[in-house]
């Protein structure tokens, strides 16, 4: 298992567009592989939602118009990314075959958009096979291939989750091999509650449209299910490519996470069978610049190396609500954002704006006339940029953060407050530390080894592993700071509640046990301060009471009936020392936790202005220094406690750097 | 027929809780009931959502696992309350006969939580009434059983009405059999209005999904046939029971009132079979600490005597969007509020915190791990303090409330104003009383003798009864205090508007006739005032606007194009008084018409703090003083107008009393 | 094509009631008759929700009733109006045959309520047809009938689209009507976005629920589409009606327009095969005054002439959330607004409120109980006041807004900005015209001759339109002042984005392209001013950024990085003046826009109190003036920069004129 992730050499970012040729008449072509050529571009990805182009009919298979477009764009220098065109079934098969996914409560998701067809449906399934199959066979060794991205954005428009009778049978069978039992099944689930004791394989529902609640282990086995699916659909599709293409690099292109957006899919295991991660980098969909950050730092976590920016938003977007103004400069930034956390392409969506269609509000390279927009002349100063530089690489990161979708769907099932959310919670973790110019990766829970990192953070880890805890012991007695926040080992594995005292098995580690755990409701105002009562903190949504036994405490709870009880404690073990925090707040870490977590050693030594980000990088031959980017539409200076040297201006020992809006600074100490 | 409610001896409010011994090993069932017998706890509630544990598959039937728990808990002098586990049907019964609800669009309500069984369908009556007698000739002459409850919550999760095609027939013989012909019912539900006369019984559909509103006849007719549903579900089980455990007590557990929540089953109705009524009482989703007494008021009123708390909120629950913390003492102060209203038990749920399933985070008297958490405690000393304290009873209450479910669904349906509520209204009435610790007893309307009382309301009797004009016209004439509000005596039983002028029938009654009815928007600004215009209130949703004939104006509209005309009046008739209140205020009684209602005289001779409820009571023996309840989580302070008698802190003589946090007094005049 | 619309004599201006007999009793029939002919009305409308009644089962159809009531009616001299009873089929044919309509989930609208028949299912054709043959074949030369009104309300609750099995089979008829071939269908739809290539007619699916949005070009025919069903659907009841009664006028009772509620149907399209156009207006369901008058004009340009009001408000409603009080005097203005703005009859719904279904809190001319409320002394009034004042026509307007159902489609299908709405522009434009006194004509887009006016102004016109390009153009070069506001000629009449630049084809007119188009969120204030930066004024929602080729600016953007560019510019053609506006602001036009466009040479000479309207009046045989409304329930002042005489209030030579509360003047200078 990987540890740390190293950014590769910068040159290695190359830009790329998403290119439509079937768009456009086939005497453009030509112009726009050239325009192509002029901005430098590497890579061009097409044709991952043109099936019915390829197979009109059924089995009517030809990519000779695809041959055409390639041909004229390898002729330019420029390398191919092959989408396979699953997530758009073609009218004929959605006619002619049942593949429609259905909705909770039984009602079909028609034709007419995208990602309709359902992962466990017999005739999707031997239907996309059969494309994927031809079209491997063809491009397996046509010149000018780079790799493959398989479908498109899995999980878009919370597609993951179907409720047809095909994912039904597929869900019992998929139970039938974890569970081995019906028996185990019961006990695992406890269907003792509310008579759910299945007597039969037959009789296991989808969690559907009901009268109330469904049973929590029932919904988060389904969720596990229908990733897996997912998972297992990706796999159909790569085994074919691997078998007629084995030379060819394979991915797939991710999109950023949230809650109630883009959460129904484990890309950790969607991520095991591809050789690396792509994603979809629309940054006016985050909650702000260190979202955008730390949306990088997990696609890098994901499979714990580089990866690309498969989609980069080029300028004004069409799926929002209201669809801000870009303004001229922040694309540019951006792109430097994703060489900062590892991005090895930056490819830009889409070349060209389309004319047809439910995207046509969505600016491309290009406009809809084919003329140039801004972003063309930033990519062009991007790209000299990038080669004028000298050869950095980004600092390995010292704190990781452990992530686990199950934990997040557990709570999501059952967060007992309304507002509280894993998710929100690693943003706030992550938001704290990019503040201060700390780099993180993430880790999955269930890594066995955590000795490249000074400290360590688990949120909320709400089931039990027991195993893991004994990595976590080995980590904090051989030095390792780790953190644990509150609903620590709370329930198994299938969502049951633990027999054991809170927090079940992490006593010893942890050093305390819990007295109680209290949900807050928003208007509660709750407070904590460290013990001398020189810092007062609020706190929402969560107090776990704790108890200590062999832990000292370092934040004590200061109003409320539970007042004078520990609210974080430290306990030191071996070497190292075990955190815990039984509160979520805002900036999340008390003064006294983040020293004793040794986050003050790791933060910069001085502070940035609001919205600049700082990320630590390392000269090639040796050296130290920052890439900064400032995120604000405004001017900004960053003020150094040392004079350095600002490469991309050519300002040798300058302590005040002023940046412009949506600036790029590159910085050697 | 009762109208005045005693409490019992006060010693007769005995504890109980809620168990579920199938949840937990068998060998620990030894030890839960030696710690419940050390809390001195008489009740035991057991079964009611364990049918799949009963029955595993069709007509498999055994009790053996609870006859070996119910021995286990009467050896240690528990006496048993059993529960019909009709609310959760097996997994083999759902998967073999379609059992289930329909929504009102023809959804189907899935498996996998509960109430999901339609009373109108066949083969979910053919199996309950099995099951059901299964258990009754099992239990019948069991040793250590109290009593049953048949079924659970009722009407939880809003199940009470179902859109199936069983439902639709079973309708439309209900409306065959109120209406006989179909003239009759195209008659009295207006069916001329938009074409809707039926002219085959098979055409009476459902009020469902359509493109805009349906019939309010239509409506409230399906209203009451859902609720009848349920009436005759669970008259079935009673004869059942009945036939053969003729000795044993049969409740039904209610849950507390609201629009929109729990506000689908008439409760009168159901009320009428068993012995006595039950409820579930979890004050926080009551709207303040006076909702939660209107609702036990309610319960002594659906049958007119005492009745028990069957699920008492034990800390912590489940099911709020944010669930609050309870703080210590408050468990204790709402066990006292039960004694306060009349419970004769109050039983605990859950006795264990709940391992599986959707009520996980649903703190018990235990811990999940078994532990006992602070409640133990307060029961400890609650039930130390019963047997301490002398021999008290409720003081009858001299002020009735009126109450319909008919009149509730007729303006919910209809409510003009969207915000207009029938049961807000009997909130703000019942809040102004509370306030002043006037208790109040909830009367059905219909009732034929009203003369216990000194003064009656009647909030809003949208439809006319003409017969109970005459018990309310004796009423006043022999002296008693009638108060009627605004939408009174508009529309006939089947929600059709009167020909006559309004207020219908009752304008000699009232000695009024309304000049004009007025719904208030929230943006509106109005003002009634006493005709001094001395005492200036504003008013909200509704004006009736009266026009005096024999009545004199009590409060006049003090702005808009009505200004100057009667808001409320006062009609001498024979030895009493009728008074009309056309508006709705907070507080709910301008100071003229409270002097009228002579609830000047009933109110107590101080001012309660706010947050603290008193409830008169009478010593045996003789002897008059209060039961008094702190709702505050901060200390108050009772300032009487004479010395008293505080007895649980042995505080004689006092005019100052100091109510802890929760805390609890009995006074003594 | 007319372009201007005359008010016809005033005293053309007849009244009436909508009645429903067959509610009454018989025996009161003649009572009703007695109290129309004393208020002096002139028409009754009768019949459409009698469906039931008329064909109580089918085929056996009488019409026995209603001749009797019309036979009491026309001998009071009143005229009658017969509603074909189609939007409510009886409930043997909805018990016999599906014709319901299903919404975009495929959900079925159910029977009790009105208008769930589907206008392309067959059943619901023929027994309409059926109905409407026996119905003019009866009363075609039948005495006392002046007219027919077809149906209620097409498009009433959002009834226009229907999903059902026979929608999508005429829908893919229309399609191949419209399209001829499958490759001009998927070249005009753009289907090679997302792979929706058709390859056979029956795969054109309806835009129904999926996982993410709809084609554009799908959703947009498919509201023309279903406008065209409705339309067809009208058409057929008006063959039948000319062919029996074929002196008799037809209509039909159209809704005020409003973004969500009534925005479905095409009502140029529907006003094609009518004799005149009548609407139903409700002014509280609009935004304000000048909402209800713009109604007016739409209603007055759909068919460019007079129209009548069908049905009146007549005091308070039952279908708003809160439905306010109707202070005196309010319904006599809201009739003389009717008179202001071309209506030849006010009908005022209904007769008498009813008791039955779903609008008994609907009043009436008289109450439930038969009484009469002061709606009848104030027609009482109006009619006296309309015989007693001289002969006068509305003055013709100078100013037209071109409007286009299509365009609104487009936008609110993609609107870009969540709150960009074609209608609220109209509105917003609409009301500073209004609050000038400037009269308005509403023409579609396409109209050929625009000479009539002297300045035109074209919101938002997206869909391209190259022929009419020629009409402006022409308009302008001979003296017209034409504004066209931004998002102007975007895309194909297919919602095709165009591959020239924007604006597409008018830039020679306009004498501007198009630098960047930006949609503005609201949390982000923009600004532009006059040239002088004198003039600073903040905009909402929308910028196209304006590079002058021609033309010369009017406005720029004062801030923001687009800030300095233009934002409104004119450009000199010919005689005339073309104008762009780039932006949406309140009031609409700045200063430097209203006067290039002449708007201040047709503003009244003298300041409106808020809330007042006025509309330019010619008297007979010479003379002008102004008719006056005050639209607020408190008192205001006019004063005029010249006597004038006050001929209702009979005040001759005043400059300063008080309207009471809800009062009504006409002077004459």
């Amino acid at each position: 298992m990987f540890h740390v992730s190293r950014i590769t050499h910068h040159i290695l970012m190359k830009l790329g567009v998403d290119y439509y040729p079937e768009h456009w008449p086939q005497e453009r072509w030509a112009v726009d592989a050239k325009m192509m050529a002029d901005l430098s571009l590497t890579y061009v990805r097409v044709g991952e939602f043109a099936w019915g182009l390829f197979e009109p009919s059924e089995e009517e298979i030809s990519f000779d118009w695809l041959d055409t477009a390639i041909d004229i764009l390898r002729n330019e220098g420029l390398q191919l990314v092959l989408g396979t065109p699953t997530p758009t079934p073609p009218t004929w098969l959605t006619a002619n075959y049942d593949v429609l996914q259905r909705d909770e409560r039984g009602i079909v998701l028609n034709v007419g958009s995208r990602r309709h067809g359902c992962a466990n449906n017999p005739a999707y399934q031997i239907h996309s096979q059969r494309i994927v199959t031809a079209m491997a066979q063809h491009y397996g060794s046509y010149p000018g291939i780079f790799g493959w991205q398989v479908d498109n954005e899995f999980s878009c428009h919370r597609t993951t989750r179907c409720y047809c009778d095909h994912c039904r049978r597929a869900f019992q069978e998929w139970a039938q091999k974890r569970y081995k039992t019906l028996d185990h099944l019961n006990e695992a689930w406890g269907t003792i509650f509310w008579s759910a004791t299945y007597t039969d394989w037959s009789q296991i529902p989808l969690p559907m449209y009901s009268s109330a609640q469904q049973s929590p282990s029932l919904q988060l086995d389904f969720r596990r299910f229908s990733s897996d699916s997912w998972v297992a659909y990706q796999k159909q599709q790569i085994d074919i490519i691997r078998k007629y293409a084995p030379t060819h690099q394979i991915t797939h292109n991710y999109m950023g996470l949230g809650d109630g957006n883009v959460d129904q899919q484990d890309y950790f295991d969607l991520a095991a069978d591809l050789d690396f991660v792509s994603w979809d980098n629309y940054p006016q969909g985050a909650k702000g610049p260190d979202d955008i950050a730390l949306n990088h730092d997990m696609m890098r976590g994901f499979k714990q190396r580089g990866y690309w920016v498969m989609e980069q938003q080029p300028g004004v977007v069409n799926w929002h609500p209201y669809n801000r103004p870009v303004p001229p400069g922040q694309v540019r930034m951006w792109s430097y954002q994703g060489l900062a956390h590892g991005a090895e392409a930056m490819v830009y969506f889409r070349w060209r704006a389309a004319r047809y269609g439910q995207e046509q509000y969505h600016m491309g390279v290009l406009r809809h006339d084919g003329s140039k927009t801004r972003l063309y002349d930033e990519a062009t100063q991007l790209h000299a940029e990038l080669n004028r530089l000298p050869n950095i690489s980004r600092t390995p990161a010292e704190v990781a953060i452990l992530f686990d979708f199950s934990d997040w769907w557990t709570i999501q099932i059952d967060p007992h407050q309304h507002d509280f959310s894993y998710h929100k919670q690693v943003q706030a973790i992550y938001h704290h530390l990019w503040q201060a110019g700390i780099s993180v990766d993430i880790v999955r829970r269930g890594a066995t080894d955590l000795r490249a990192y000074k400290t360590v953070i688990v949120p909320s880890p709400i089931l039990i592993d027991e195993a893991e805890l004994e990595t976590w012991q080995h980590y904090v007695e051989s030095g390792g700071r780790l953190a644990i926040t509150c609903r620590a080992f709370v329930k198994n594995q299938s969502s049951v509640w633990t027999d054991q005292p809170l927090p079940a098995h992490l006593d010893k580690l942890l050093g305390v046990k819990l007295d109680e755990y209290l949900g807050i409701p928003p208007d509660m105002e709750c407070t904590v301060s460290n013990v001398a009562q020189t810092d007062i903190q609020s706190y929402q949504l969560w107090a776990d009471v704790l108890e200590p036994t062999t832990a000292e405490p370092l934040m004590v709870y200061s109003n409320q009936y539970w007042a004078g009880k520990a609210a974080a404690t430290m306990n030191k073990v071996g070497q190292g020392v075990a955190v815990t925090i039984g509160y979520l707040s805002e900036p999340f870490f008390a003064s006294s936790v983040w020293q004793t977590l040794g986050l003050n050693e790791l933060a910069l030594p001085f502070n940035l202005p609001a919205g600049v980000e700082a990320t630590r990088i390392s000269f090639e031959g040796g050296g130290e220094g920052l890439l900064l980017l400032n995120h604000h539409e405004s001017q900004t200076t960053v003020e150094f406690s040392q004079p350095v040297d600002a490469l991309l201006s050519e300002q040798p020992k300058v302590t005040s750097l002023p940046l412009a809006p949506f600036g790029v600074e590159v910085v050697r100490w």
